[in-house]
């Protein structure tokens, strides 16, 4: 077993993330000596104490990261802001300050200003969950054989960056790091557009006058419900994604939206081969990533 | 085992669902005493001879009908009016026509005119498939479970509609009907529209600069991969149905490209609350079908 690389880990927001990484620290060790669980809701931490997975939950934020060696945003992105508000001034020297969010420019703009001079700021993306939410969630496993992107800005302690970087590889994820804006814009087309896409056929399918919706029911398994599942993931985490990488969603999909028209201008206009041709490009790609073996 | 319900089944057309059928038959019984195969290339027939899924292989397709009293279309609805002109001539008087395409009324549209008096006409489509195609691709496990919704027009022959209907649940699927037009808008959100929607966002990400489109690759996991599965599908199968479900594709793909600018308007604008309330009713949608265990 490796020494641990911190003495103590505070998570501030215990959901599928948080408590995924609580539990590898558990079960697995050499991540912290001491986890700190912080969550907005009693019932919350109430769970986490039942669950036994971290070694002491906080209801303030402040008391939380007190004497912590690395601090995890772990709640949606839309509440890092006041979260960082509130916990700035009660941050150890020499701590890590990090997060899991699923954007980055956003984090750097909200976070970035309030972090105090002697702590490190290495914000952190798992590319990593599941449809399900809350404590009840998380397992030791999910972060395993999965990329973890890291997004230092300009100038961060090199040592805070590799801290990080084996505390994710102990987590069992492959580590990269990558400029916050192209993270922005690789996750827009690769996570963020197929989550918007999947919400809102399911309302499109919702709206549908009641018996052809029954039926959306009945026969999905025809490929509407290969998009449902995902369309199952948390609300809140997805508004805040959302809201918080606006430009390059609002790009992908006006860039995806030209494509659909001209598809659909093909379809109406009997363009047989433009259709076969579009067809062959998404096999290309589904060929691309079976033989990259990410299929 | 129960008594063959046919003397003589004709596939025209033996990839994924033909084959499918074709083992079924061979490997349970009950559906008929002999099998005919017929295909557009001598390779798929030389290829059906080596795997031993069928009695006989023709290379034309009027030696394949001759005295068969079931006949099932298996091509892309694309090729079924030229396949329709050349079998109507041969077809025994009292032989079921069907076939298993994924639209109906264009079924009825190219083929219903052209079939004999003497002869019953029972469209279906089988819910049923998976990414890959070909004779190698089917297995007699796929219809399980599934639907198979007949659409016969009105002054079919009932016998002859609940001999389909006792062929397909031989075959392990659940069977109902539906007027054609019906099934068509149905299918057109449940499978047509995923379909459309998976094949543009794979030519879309496939259209990104360079270093973006391999970071597409490198960690598509993150929702992308879940798109690409379907859009692995035949091209020509899917050209063909795009092009002969045209108005409810379009009218439904029309439905869909609102809603996703009214999300694209809600993420611009900051409009929160529009946003976690349209992720909810996509929650829902996956509710329903857990609840259905159609998830």
């Amino acid at each position: 077993m490796a020494e641990p690389l911190f003495r103590r880990l505070a998570l501030l927001g215990i959901g599928l993330i948080g408590s995924s990484v609580a539990r590898v620290a558990r079960e697995r060790g050499g991540l912290a000596a001491e986890v700190v669980a912080c969550a907005k809701t009693g019932r919350t931490l109430a769970r986490v104490l039942e669950l036994g997975i971290v070694d002491r939950v906080e209801e303030s934020p402040e008391k939380a990261v007190a004497g912590a060696d690395c601090v995890m945003l772990c709640a949606p992105v839309g509440a890092y802001a006041a979260l960082a508000q509130t916990i700035a001034p009660h941050l150890a020297p020499g701590c890590i300050l990090t997060d899991v969010g699923s954007t980055k420019q956003s984090v750097i703009r909200d976070v970035g200003p309030l972090v105090p001079e002697a702590v490190h700021f290495v914000p952190a993306h798992p590319l990593a969950g599941t449809e399900f939410s809350g404590p009840d969630a998380g397992f030791a496993a999910l972060f395993e054989g999965r990329w973890c992107l890291l997004t230092p800005p300009a100038g961060t302690d090199a040592d805070a960056v590799e801290r990080m970087a084996e505390f994710w590889r102990r987590c069992g994820s492959m580590v990269t790091t990558m400029e916050p804006a192209h993270h922005d814009r690789v996750l827009a087309i690769v996570s963020h557009l197929p989550h918007l896409i999947a919400f809102t056929i399911c309302g499109t399918a919702d709206d549908l006058e009641g018996e052809s919706r029954q039926e959306v029911m009945q026969f999905a398994a025809s490929g509407f419900r290969d998009f449902t599942r995902i369309a199952a993931s948390d609300p809140v985490m997805w508004r805040d994604v959302f809201l918080n990488n606006r430009e390059a969603l609002l790009e992908m999909l006006a860039r995806f939206t030209e494509d659909a028209q001209a598809m659909a201008r093909a379809v109406r206009w009997g363009d047989a081969a433009y259709i076969e041709d579009r067809i062959l490009r998404g096999r290309k790609i589904r060929q691309s990533l079976i033989d990259l073996k990410q299929a």
